[in-house]
Order: C-alpha cells, then sequence, then structure tokens
C-alpha cells in the first residue's frame, strides 16, 4: 500500500475488533492508513513521537480508539495540529460513558472530533470526508458510498412492502 | 471578507451567544465563515437547502451548534459530505446530556465530529485544523496558535511562582 | 386491508423485532396500517416524502421508533402536523438513554409523544386512543382491550392466592 | 368560553407557572380548555374522578404536568382511553429526570405520551394536532401556527445577515 | 397461617421471582403475610380497595413491588396512612434506575420507605423491624437473625484464614 | 417535652436546614424527639453509642440525614434492630445523587428506608405512621393530618377556578 | 510469609474474584499481605478492631473492596490515620456506579484513594508506590513492573505490524 | 520553607481556588510543597518533565487537579512511580462527573488515588497520611488532627443540645 494517509492507534489490542471497522471502510474507500498500538498510559513517549511525527510523515489524519479513562486521543492532540478523531471504545461497567465523556470533554484549545461509542467505522468515513476536500477521487467514492447508503436503505424498505413484517422477520432470522 | 470556508449553523438566536465562540476564534485565525440561523424542525427545507448546496458554494466544513433534541447537525450531515461539527449547546434542566448524546450518537454511515458541550471555540479550532491540511498559512496560524496557548500557561505558573497561592488569587481576584 | 389509517415508519430494518409489536397491537384493535424502513440519515428525502404528504394520503398518526441518536420521529414531526409518536429503541452501549433523550427533548413548537424506551405496543395503543375519538368500533374495541387488561391481572391474582407464591412460581416456570 | 376540549391537571400549585404555557399555546389555537389542581397522592379520588368521567364531560384530550415521583399522568392514564399527554416537570435536585423516567416509562398497555422536561408547551400544541383530526378550523389555525414558526427563525437570520453576529448580540441584549 | 401482619403487593406476576425473598424472609422471621397481584395501572380500583381496606383488615405493614414508572407504592402510600415500603425492580433498559426515582421520590407528605433496586429481602426485614416495636417475639427473632447474619461472616472470614485466597475460591467455585 | 420516641441524627450541622423539617413536622404530630449531631466519619464512636443504647433509652424509630457518601444512616442501622429511616441531603456537585445511591443501597440484611433527596419531611411522617401502629393518638393525628392535606389541595384548586390562571399567578406572585 | 504490610478487606466472600487481583499483584511485587472477610454493616465492630488496630500491628496500607452501598473503605478510614484505598466492585442493576459514588464522595478529613471500578489490581500497585517511598526493593521491583507494562504494548505493537490487524486477529481469536 | 515534599499541580489557574485547599490543609500540617501549573494538553513537556524529575527532585506525592476531560493525574501517573492524587474539579455542564469518570477509571497498571468532585482538602489529607509512615511528627500532627475533627463535631452537638434547633439556626444565621 501507498504512504499512510491515515495512523490509526489504540491503547491496547483488546480495541482491536472495534477497530478494526476503521481499517475495513478505510480499505473500502481506497485510503492507506496505518495502525499500531500505543499506550497513553504505559507507553507515553511513544504516543508523543507519533503524535509530533505524524504531520511529517505525511499522516493527513489520527484516529485515536480507547475505554475506560481513554485519554489517548486528547494527549495526541496534545503534540500535533492535525485533526485528531476520538472513538470512545464501551467496557463494563461504565459502558462506554466513562470513555466519552474523557474524550469529547476536552478544554479551549485542544479539540479532538468525538464519534459514537464504538464508533469505529464513523470515525474512517469522516476521516475520508477530511481527505476528499483535496482529493477528487476520495470525493468521489464517498458520495457513492453515500448513494449506497441510501440504496440499501431503499431496498430493504422495498423488500418490507413485498413480504410484509412477518414475511421479512422469518427471512432475516433464517439468515 | 472573501469567500467563506467555513459555514456556522445553529437552531435558534438564543444559541448565539454559545456559538459566537466559533466565529471569534475563526477570525483571530483569519478564516472566512458565513453564519446562520436555521431549524432541522422549523426550517428544515432551509437546513437541507444550506446542506446540500454548501460544497458548490465554495464551504468545506460546516459547524452546527444546537440544544435539546438537538437534531441540527446530523441533519445537516445526511445531506452534504462535507465535514461537520456538531456543538452540544447545554441548557436547563438536562445540562446538554440531551443534546451530547443526541449529536454524537449518530448511526453507521454519517459521523458528527462532536466538541465538548458548549465547545464552540473548539469546533472553530477543528475547523481550521482541516483547513490546514490544504493551506499553508492556516497551518502556521494553527502552529503559533498553538505555541501561543503553551506559552499563556507558562506565563500564569511563572507568576504562580512569584507570588505564591495566596498572592496569586489576591491578584485575580482584583481584576 | 383497507386504507392505512396509521404509518409505522422505523430508520433500520434492525429496529423490526421491536416496532412488531406496534403492528401486533394495532392488528389486535383492527386498525389498518403502513409499515416502512425510511433513515433520517441515509433516506432524508424519503422521510421527508413520507411525513410531507402523509396527511393527503389519508394517514392519521405517524409512528416512528428508532435508536441512537434517533432524528426519525422528530425530522417527520417537522414536516408535517400531524400527531407523530416516538419510540426510543434501546441498544448497547446506552441501552437507549440516548434515544430517549433525542427524541423526548424536542423544542418548542415541533412535540413528540414519547412512549417508555422499546414502548412500540403502546405506541399502537396510543394511536389507537387518538382514533377512538371519531371512531366508536375503535372506541368500543379499546374499552374491551382496557377490561381484558385488568381481567388478566384479576386471573393471575385469583391463581396466585389459589397456588401460594411457591406453587405460582413452580407453574409458571414449567411454561 | 365554550365547552371545554382539553383538560389540564397539574398535582400543585407549584407547577402553575410551567403549565401556564400549555394554556396560553391553547388560547393562541383558540381551543377550549379546564384547569384543575388535582394530586395523585393527595386527592386521588379527585384525580380518578376527574379521568374517569372527562370522556362523559366532552373532554377530548387531558394534559397532565407533574413533577418528582410524577404519578399523576399514569393514574389519569389508568381511568380513561383518553389520549393523556405528560409533562414531566423539573425540580432540584433530580432536574426533572425522575420526573421524566416516572412518566415515560408506562407499563405495556397504558400509554402516556410524555412531552420534554418543562415541554408543556408542546402538550398544548400536541392536543391540538389530535384534535385537529377532526376539526378543520384547528388544523388550519396549526398549519399558520407551523408557518408562523418557520417565518420567526427566518426573520431572525434576516436580521443575522443584515447585523452580523456582534450587531445581533448587541441588539437582542439591549431587549 | 394466622392472620395476615403484612401485605405484599406487585404489579405483575413478572416481579413475583424477585418479590418472593419478601415472603421467603417473612415466613423465616414467623411473620404472617398476604401476597396479591394488583396493578396501579391495569386494576387501579383493586389497588385503592386492597389500600383503603388494609388497616381495618388487621395489616401493619404494606410491602409493594414495582419495575418502570412503578406508581405501585406511591398509590397504595396514597390510600392508607399505614407505613408502605417500596421495592424498585430492575428490568431492561433502564436497569431500576427509572423504578428508583419513580418510588423514592415522593412528594412531600405522602412518604414511601424505598429498599435497594431488588431489595425486596430488605423490606421484609424492615417491616419486621417495624412489627418488633410492638411484638417481643419477633424482636427476639430479629435480634437471633442479625447475630446469624454477622456469624456467617465470620465463618467465612475464618475459612478464608484458613483456606488462603485460592483455596477459597477454588472450594467455593467447586459448590 | 416527654421521654423522645424518635431518635434525628445528622453528620453535620451544614445538614440542619434540611432536618429542620423533620423535626417541625414530628412537633406539628406531637411526637417528642431528640436531635444530635455525629459524623459517621469523625465520630464514629458517639454513632455506634448512640444507635446501640437507642433501644434501651425508649427511641423506636431512629432518622439519619447524610450528603456525600452518606454512611451514617447505614452504619447506624449496623447497630440497631429499631427501624431506621435515611434523609440523602443534596449537595453540588452531585446534587445528592451520590447521597441516595449511597443510602438506598443497602446490602442483604441491613435495611435503611429511604426517603426522597431532601424528603425530611417525609422521614418524619414515615417514623409517624410506624409509630401510630401502636398509639391511637398519633394515629388519629395522622389520618386527619392526611385530611387536611387533601383539604390544602381542594382549596388551591377552588381558587383556581374562580382566579383563573392568570388571576392565581397575579395573587401567589404578590405574596 | 512475613509480617504483612498490606491489609485486604471485603465486606463478602462474592467480592473475592475482584479483590483477588489485589493479592495476585502484591504477590507479583513480593509484598506481604492479610485478608479478610469483614462488613461494615454485618461485623461493624471486627470492622472497627481491624482498623484500629491496623497501625500497630505493622500494617501501613489498607484496601478495602466494596460493592452497592460500599460503605467499607469509608468507615475503616474513620478509625485509622493510615492511607485507606476503595475498590467499588461492580454489581447489577446500577453497575458499581453506586459503590464508586458512596467510596469516592467521602466528607471532608476522612479521604479514601479510590480506585476505578473493579480496579483491584491497581489497588495493590498503588499500595506498591505508597510502600516503595519507603523501600527500595519495592521501588525497584515497580519500576521494572511499569519498564514490562510498555515492554508487553511494545511488543503487541510489533506483531500487529507484522501480521496487519486480520492476522492479529486471526492469532488472538485461535488462543 | 525546607525541601517540598508534596508536588501540588493544577492544569489551568481557573483551578486554584478549589486546589487552594491542599496547600492549605498542608501547611496546617507543616508539610512543605510546591505548586505549579501545567496543562497535560497545552504544555504537555512541562507535565512529562515535572513528573518524570519529581522523584529524583526528593517529592514524594504528587496531587493533580483538573476537570472535564481532566487527563492530567493520567498523565502525571505514567511517568512516574510515585503515588499520585486525582482532585476531580466540578464546572457546569457536567458539574464534575466528566472530570471523576476520566480520573478514576485509569486502566491497569496505572493507578490514581481518586477523590471526592472538588476534595482538594482530602487530597493533602490523603498526602499526610502517605508521608506518615515514614515520619512521627506528620503522623503526631495527623492523629491530633482527627481528634480535633471529632472535637468540633462533639462542640457542635453539644450547642445544639443547649440551643434546640431552632436557635442553634438562629445563632449560625447571624455568623
Amino acid at each position: 500500500m501507498s504512504q499512510p494517509l491515515v495512523a490509526i492507534v489504540m491503547g491496547s489490542d483488546s480495541d482491536l475488533p472495534v477497530m478494526h471497522e476503521t481499517s475495513a471502510v478505510l480499505e473500502e474507500l481506497h485510503i492507506s492508513f496505518e495502525v499500531s498500538i500505543a499506550s497513553a498510559h504505559r507507553t507515553p513517549e511513544e504516543v508523543q513521537q507519533l503524535a509530533a511525527n505524524a504531520a511529517s510523515r505525511g499522516i493527513r489524519v489520527i484516529i485515536a480508539g480507547a475505554g475506560g479513562a481513554a485519554h489517548l486521543p486528547g494527549i495526541i492532540a496534545a503534540h500535533t495540529t492535525l485533526p485528531v478523531i476520538g472513538v470512545p471504545i464501551s467496557a463494563p461497567p461504565l459502558n462506554g460513558t466513562d470513555a466519552l465523556y474523557s474524550i469529547v470533554q476536552m478544554p479551549r484549545g485542544i479539540p479532538v472530533a468525538t464519534m459514537a461509542v464504538n464508533g469505529a467505522r464513523n470515525a474512517g468515513i469522516f476521516a475520508a470526508q477530511i481527505l476528499a476536500l483535496e482529493n477528487r477521487d476520495i470525493n468521489d467514492r464517498l458520495i457513492e458510498f453515500k448513494r449506497q447508503l441510501a440504496e440499501k436503505v431503499e431496498e430493504k424498505n422495498k423488500q418490507l412492502q413485498q413480504l410484509g413484517i412477518d414475511g421479512y422477520l422469518f427471512e432475516t432470522r433464517k439468515k
């Protein structure tokens, strides 16, 4: 793959099943990326390096996923002026409310663009929306992507009109 | 002012005292913007027009502030592939928790980059971070802006070292 | 079935297992309805059409179910003066608190009649209560329906008096 | 005023400053109403009477406002098949979250149409939307009412375009 | 069993697995009770009768369990001056927070003694503590009951000292 | 005053303005009481003494008010089998949610009868309801007290019918 | 094992699976400890003894885990000036929010050092950090421990770079 | 003042009115300290330096206060093995719940000892409790300090016994 435009970072490999959705959607949109595990608390120097060098390495957007105290996105934002997108990851017992508050409530001056709890797929799409501003190909793919989102809803609606509620539930439960 | 790059939208003029911080920081960073009042519930067609035409009018980022059910940012995002930044605005009795949840919990496919409750200033800075990817001047101003943020903290710390806690509190209370 | 009086709308087919309770109770009460999937974020034009045309198509009440940011009921209400009933649908990790706040906290001027989280059955009953104001048959069926609700509680109470707590728990666990 | 179509009930006269918004909007829409204080806990028989007799007195919609444990709307709904609209009223220290949960989380079979916390004005509008189904005059007034809501937003937007943010804030603060 | 001193009421037979803990502990303490299903919303007259006649039937304490909107304990308290103990019962999606707020936040004048969410056993014990004020036998059993509570903790502690943590966990997992 | 039947305890004199409502209502009901300040954390031995000796001093009910971590009612309950009523007291920043959870979520075996946040008046009434079981005078006063509660609501309702909403609001604002 | 430096206390043996993590990490760090079950509500005298005698028995830090009303850590802190570390333990239905508030919101004068919900391992590490101030061996082990934490993150990151996301997820799911 | 044993850090001078309580109690206990302003987001290098060098400068405990996203205590803990005490500082609109979650929910391996929201005074006392383990003077002062806490409660109680509730409230309101 070519020079990565997006850096995906997560604090622990336990976040990978969620953050995998970010890399998957970036692949769908043909956007190059790198992915790494770096912890704001266990490997703070690596986080700092990664953030501080990202721009000079050609990275244009950083996506950081974290649960619990979830300091990773904010600390990355402290070390770069690149846009940083934060993904709060849910975990018992507070179910991601902790991570959401920790990521979204950043102080004046250092924003983190916060996605829904476990909203890793949307983080990739939002990164694409930023990159599309200067890349017509990505822009075209995003418009097509959005058209397909609508199409899928319309198809499901058509199927529902044909099958009725009971039929639709029966069909989808079979799968 | 030249062709606006950022569109600031809010659902009601009661949001203006908060959203004023967005326009103020964009002015500090010499970024052109437009501002309008349009309600997802009271003037939905205007919202749709505004969102659907934004890209062709040269807008690159949309910032939407809303309180309560706070559907405005999400509905704008439904009608554009431009990056949309949402600002939850606090109001009694739920203090912005309602707006925060309503803005951040967007479904798969349609992200809104959510800021802190009342985080209108950070919305402007995040828009600048996006624009800086393709505009060296904005980038330079952002780096300088971030340097000054640090400087102010350092100055306050110096003052604290000189005056001590009681002296510092005495001085700042005088102002 | 005759001309539908109630339109049931949901943002995704994943809401169908919950919203099925609405259609089921409307069938019990012999009230005609239509059902469709339309997303405030993915197919906003369809939502707008559906809402704006509902009254002229003979629809008298719209019931909209949605989870997460849950903008669907509010956006429908923006495009019609028909009564709109909203059903917040629970989903992890916020368990429907997000949808509840998003649906109930509508701004002045555009109400949505909010039901309990996952309260799809009550949405159908409330629609019937509205329709009963101008339809004596529905009214009679509602009164009978309410009588049966009471009867079932009384029967269970009788059974409890006969079997005692342990016996009752034993019998119901067998089923 | 003619035979009341809407009954407004509240548990305490301390709810009157909020519930006054319901009567005010009903007057704007030329809808006749009665208003009374009756407490689910202090005068339960009066509540029961009021609810059980409402339909035969010609009442078509009941609006009940309550704070704290807020049992009033649910108990009224227990004694009638008329549509009941509930208004959670905020009070320290739980700020209406208690009343919201208590009103909205009604069990299967007995719905209460819940409005926003302190959403008394919307309760009146929703009642009008129900009455409009069988009354063309109310329907016409509601459509005009909704048109004016949009107009006001558009006027404010025009003013904002003329005055700019600072000018607008200066003008509105003067008032 | 002799004349019941405690009335256990619940709104639905789905509350029985929790409320069974109340009857179990009353049996342990040799306190006579009756149990019934009566719904504040579906059989309000039965609830009113039950509450209003309780004192004259010799009932001294009423224990009411309810989930969701959970109006049952408060409505019972409205119709009697006997002490009423409320048990909030948890149910998804709000996990009993709704029932807790609905039961505990009673208005001035009409108290309900609220137990922990699902705290049905403690409701029985608290009823016994009330009855013990005028019944030396119950009082003696309660004191013995409390002594045994302490004894069980002490025995577990002794076992832990002998087995160590790993041994203790191994032993208890075997059971 | 004669031998106290109720002991009112609070953890700090800052709780006195709220707990004063308990003593006031006990005076209205002619029930003798004692009041003391004792802290579960700062004077734990005094709390233990007070609780352990209460029964032998003739106390029949203990009412404990506390804010924040609010351990006082639970610790008193640990040292007595007398009924203990807990009053969560609100304080910023958590507004009494902390105290409510801390008081109501007692473990199996040791109940505390929890009142509404700041529900000090109801604590006194609930104590009276317990004492009324063995004291006909208190019982008569409670029944009269409850009758007056209803009467006051009815009087306010009558006034509202005479004055109308605007007139009523005007009159009450004058006071 | 030698004279214990840390006392681990929990209110019930149901807390043992969580609190086992405290003893495990203390063993990893070669720190001697004792462990006991003692309940603030069921065996309050034992708790008081344990806390009051801890210092004279050579204990330097007390770690207390508790769920629900979770008074144990605070009551221990009331009886000693040794540092007390509290571990809120999650349990349905409130998932540890109750225990967190109850432990952390201690009044002025009597602190409890609160860990994350179920953060029993961190409680042991924090105790070690305190002991390391006067014990060079523990200090060296803690530094090595922290180095290994970083090393493990780095190793996982290396593996991720080699295997890619899909490969990594495949490998870890195999285990 | 001699070589500081405690480092007090806060992210902004707006935290000073709260954190002043930490320095005040350390002065009461004759414990030397330093105080500085350093922001995890605006001056991250200063924070890192401060944390990494603290041990070698003779600091034994670090106390960090922060509001909102409140990353400061966790980031300091990432760079040292000294005990770190975190003080969540309340600010509208989330009133410190955000800061509390962000500070307390630290991941495995890197604990922060969390105090109550705005619990700055207790942070100082807890630091003293740690230092008292190796310093008999501090230990003696802490024991005396705790004795005085009890004494003050007892004095207030005595006053209450003499003045009665009304008299006490009258006296304290005069002040």
